[in-house]
């Protein structure tokens, strides 16, 4: 039913972090890439979206990893748009390996920008038409990042760099991902991997803003931590990861084979 | 006589600057991970200089750009290790266009670091050999960048952050250069393009350093910049680069063709 759209590669060693994992501010760019390689495959490229004035934009991530693909691995992103409605659109990604075992699911929501007022449209027909998906009355509702709790939690600031925004003029959602990772400590995000995550994207970052990222941990069957990114006190993204310490992991993995 | 090695590729968006360009920064990733391969091919890859204890180290990058790679291009990378010393090898990498126009001419100066001491060690001949470079007894003297004005200086503080260390446990030389160039002024950086630079590497930064990027600029034929990288007073890396503006760039492009 849905048009499917496959892609493999190799990770370069530039887009993996200490522990030669891929990282999942890298995930994502690797994400739109497919995703923009299957758009301009159906006739629905950039430049197709430019002359409406409209443009994609992500508003919510939703990741399940079994484990991250590691430095030179080879893998397979494969891509389908799952459902829309007049808001919004549904797409998901599965990232395999070389031997076809599936290795992260996402779920993305999208939303089509007006270019010029920066506000949500409503979705035509004939934009999504050659992906194939649902059309469904119904807005899905989805599960949210859950509140930070400001008694105990820590952060840090951020200014936004030249090279942090991209071809809209905004920051990239995946400089969002490193904001909101970096906020933890080098020796927790050296000895645990995200199991689950979902992130929301709320308000645009722009040239210029300072940037707060804050976080707060809690145990409840995994160990969870819920983040914030604030520009002058309001919210532009929220976020709640799931962890396992990698020892776990890696004992996991040999389970597995 | 030196061996050489091609690969190319198509450049992702997530690589480029909001020009749609290929970043600085991005490109010396994608010419490290060439010279990794090229490596590789030549049984002289990570694991072999891992079992040796020693690891490769940039000290110096000079590039000479006719234009930046945009995003989606198709470009072809070659590389060859041009002469060494007993402290020093030179490699030059050359990328292309699709019809085989040279864009970007690039040399690198590498040295070897044991990993322990983290100092320079003695260039063993079985390390080099398959790369059938040119053994010279003289150690080339290279033109340094010029030194910062201090009278006219402006300056940006930068902190390490988690995601900016690599597998060698210390900040990935593509981050010196987004400090580097993120400390001139978004309108600066839209508007010119970098024509030929020098960067040396001169300490590793680490994590929990903080950082200073300086910068000056002067009127020499050509507008230049001067930048130096300071971690507690003390220079971590210099750069100058040449530019001109866009707009003659552009012109060129258009009598070229």
């Amino acid at each position: 039913m849905n048009h499917h759209y496959k892609q493999t590669q190799a990770i370069p060693y530039y887009l993996c972090d200490r522990n030669h994992q891929l990282t999942l501010s890298m995930l994502v760019n690797l994400l739109i890439e497919v995703s923009e390689n299957h758009s301009a495959g159906l006739g629905r490229e950039e430049t197709y979206m430019n002359e409406r004035g409209i443009s994609w934009i992500i508003l919510r991530y939703e990741f399940d990893i079994k484990r991250m693909p590691e430095a030179k691995e080879e893998i397979e992103i494969e891509t389908f748009a799952t459902e829309y409605n007049k808001l919004f659109t549904y797409r998901t990604f599965i990232v395999r390996d070389d031997k076809n075992n599936p290795l992260i699911e996402v779920k993305a929501t999208f939303a089509l920008m007006d270019y010029k007022s920066r506000k949500i449209v409503r979705i035509p027909a004939v934009v999504v038409e050659p992906y194939e998906a649902l059309f469904s009355k119904r807005i899905r509702r989805e599960i949210k990042p859950h509140e930070i709790d400001r008694e105990q939690m820590s952060e840090k600031n951020y200014t936004v760099r030249y090279f942090d925004i991209d071809t809209n003029q905004h920051v990239n959602n995946s400089k969002y991902i490193e904001w909101l990772l970096d906020c933890l400590s080098p020796t927790f995000l050296t000895t645990h991997e995200i199991n689950h995550g979902i992130i929301t994207f709320d308000k645009e970052v722009k040239e210029g803003n300072e940037v707060t990222s804050r976080v707060s941990k809690r145990i409840d069957d995994k160990i969870q931590t819920d983040h914030r990114i604030d520009v002058d006190g309001i919210s532009h993204a929220k976020a709640t990861f799931k962890w396992t310490e990698n020892i776990i992991k890696e004992f996991n993995n040999g389970n597995d084979q």
